[in-house]
């Protein structure tokens, strides 16, 4: 189970899905996923929306730099201008660093 | 739009629900949102769950003290030990403090 260390950067995406164009989005982020990926300091991708269109993505950065160049990613941005020119209605950004993580996992066989 | 701001604390639940006691999960859950709201420091919630039952909870705090008074809330552990004990297949708890913050509403009107 991966938990980001301490000083990784979590850049917390929370958006309103517009009904349009649910086949060009659901490419779009998978295309976003597979960007963000390839960059150096990736560290990791969480993401969920709920049935009332409520989404909340997490990506996880080495450092504060990978966080900057993911944010200027040319590829980055031009699905970014897509997704304020159909697919949201809102979004918040919040770029937060790391104190502490853990995990609990159900233990298994008794 | 609320967003968060620099300095104040994210905590970052994310969850795999089991498939038991949906209907006793969705009482725990409001009256987790219920408790957190009653706290000195609190500034709001976000909380997603995916059809996949992947779930992404964020509460915002003004400060560490205050998300440290939430981790140590009797009736929070209390709903906690619920959640270990029923609800969840695994979880990660990720703490991080904010570094920026902006949002985007579509315009409207034209």
């Amino acid at each position: 189970m991966f938990t980001p260390p301490p000083g990784a950067i979590a850049v917390i995406f929370l958006s309103g899905r517009s009904v349009a164009d649910a086949q060009g989005y659901g490419a779009a982020a998978d295309a976003m996923v597979e960007a963000a990926s390839r960059m150096d300091g990736y560290l990791g991708i969480d993401s969920t929306r709920g049935e009332d269109g409520v989404g909340i993505t997490i990506s996880w950065w080495r450092d504060e730099a990978a966080a900057i160049a993911w944010r200027d990613d040319p590829e980055h941005a031009r699905i970014r201008e897509s997704g304020r020119a159909v697919w949201y209605d809102w979004y918040r950004v919040i770029v937060a660093t790391v104190d502490r993580a853990y995990g609990w996992t159900r233990p298994t066989g008794d």
